[in-house]
């Protein structure tokens, strides 16, 4: 038997996440209503994961609410926005209400965390994906965005790099694979950086999530930014089963080029780095600079020799993947 | 060769719909940034298309590019919001440049004839759904909500009342149906009753867009409202089309139970009347007196000899027609 596409939705989601003042009219009429206060701009942005291409089959449905909302909490995180809104397009085969009471625990329990309201969306049956618009406030004027690296500029990371990529390769490599908790978590269950985007407003020139990979998403910084880049790959940030990984021989690459680790990629003006030193304590994460932005246009990576490293054209494409 | 990402996006979405100046960011960045002005309402709503539900597969790109985005300005309308933004998750199976300018010049061409803009979203790999968010704008308190219908309101429906689901009917019969380019243009390119919507602010009591049919959606009004209603059978707008057919025995409930016509059913006070005959000179549209709200609970429709039809549980619900 299974439950009606209304009842599903009122059953388990509808009181999801933070209820909010600035929420007029919520889940189950034509259209949510929102206010946003006068002095702040709205920032919104969609993702969508499906299944085959970002998670596998069979993947444990909880961490896989936290991920739908978290991936666009990111982007959030880094528009330095408040996250306040979300809706979420579902489509599923099967309405099991396991599956979805366990989906929506993942889902809720990160928007009550990040004092997001879940307010509209909807359930149709089809190949399971998850389709996230999350809308968050930012004072006007003082959003971070791609577009504001100049040269001289510091370049940071949040957190540590490539840990996703590599609970990915070996997931990839064998699906039963004995990950670590923490690895595991790198990839199931992302933290958006969201205290961090905020913080950064009025210091970061420019700032974008690394979903792509860092080589990719600080690639397009610099593209929007017209300028370029010089990084040394001993400074980037790595956990220590990054660090274990490549001792075994992996590849030196795999934290400049693996996606979903949804840290923060920013650039600082020099003069900002006191500043930026100061709000560390009260930072979840840590941040690390590792390069510098610079005119001549490209991204170059500097080896442990020195020596520029070729890089492949970087950065995780569905279609040129797949094509 | 396949397009990468983010090129097929820049291609052909990058100046999708109108340019608005309460854009103060589009595609390109993290998230998009907006201006909601001090005195409106933000209306959020998100709805997805997904191939072998909602259109049959093989469909045409451009008619679906319109549609994606007319069954999220519906919700607009039937909250009598002013349409202003949109994001498009897009996930399919292959990247062709012919079907994506199709499809684009579907979707764009709506969004520029109703002053929307495109302002982000995303493409993926996989099975062929499409999630489109709509955010409009609406005067603090003004909006159309489900829950406003009283008892001795009088029900009204825009257009008439059936075609989508007889264009289905046919298609279903045989993909290679005969269509009237009429019926055709009612299941695949639904006009959302935007100006009727706006207009109705101040005037309707409830109102709802019909995508899941009549009795269905009518029956969301008289739930969220605690009313009930009495319909007239031989009132319900009917085309030609819809006429002919159940001259030749067809359901003559279709008009109740077809979902996808997305007109608008709303609910007047009595003392609104006047006002609203003054409107339709400039509506696009006919609207009809269809019946009258009760206070007692459920949906009764009277038949041509004064009796109450015997209804079906109306509606559509992917999950329970297809569990």
């Amino acid at each position: 038997m299974s439950l009606s596409e209304f009842t599903l939705i009122d059953r388990f989601f509808s009181a999801c996440g933070t209820p909010r003042a600035d929420c007029a009219l919520g889940v189950g009429d034509d259209a949510a209503l929102l206010r946003v206060p006068a002095d702040r701009e709205l920032a919104v942005t969609q993702d969508t994961l499906v299944q085959g291409v970002h998670f596998f089959a069979g993947s444990a449905p909880q961490p896989l609410g936290h991920k739908a909302l978290a991936v666009n909490l990111s982007d959030l995180a880094a528009m330095g926005a408040e996250p306040a809104w979300a809706t979420l397009a579902l489509t599923l085969p099967a309405a099991g209400p396991a599956w979805l009471a366990a989906f929506a625990a993942g889902f809720c329990t990160l928007a009550r965390d990040s004092g997001v309201q879940l307010v509209g969306g909807d359930t149709t049956r089809g190949p399971l994906a998850l389709s996230v618009t999350a809308l968050g406030l930012v004072p006007h004027g003082q959003a971070l965005r791609r577009s504001g690296a100049r040269p001289g500029d510091l370049i940071y990371v949040s957190g540590t790099l490539g840990d996703a990529g590599l609970a990915l390769l070996r997931l990839g490599q064998d699906r039963e694979a004995e990950l670590s908790d923490e690895l595991r978590a790198r990839l199931e269950r992302p933290t958006p950086r969201l205290a961090l985007g905020q913080a950064l407003r009025g210091l970061a020139s420019a700032a974008i999530d690394v979903s792509d990979g860092l080589a990719a998403d600080l690639g397009h910084i610099l593209e929007c930014s017209g300028v370029g880049a010089e990084l040394r790959l001993a400074d980037l940030p790595l956990s220590p089963a990054i660090t274990a990984h490549l001792a075994q021989g992996g590849d030196r690459l795999l934290p400049l080029s693996a996606g979903d680790d949804y840290e923060l990629c920013f650039t600082l003006p020099p003069g900002h780095r006191a500043d930026l030193e100061a709000l560390v304590p009260r930072l979840a994460c840590p941040i690390t600079c590792i390069g510098r932005i610079g005119t001549r246009p490209g991204l170059r990576v500097l080896g442990p020799d020195g020596r520029t490293l070729p890089l492949a054209r970087g950065g995780y494409d569905h279609f040129a993947t797949a094509g």
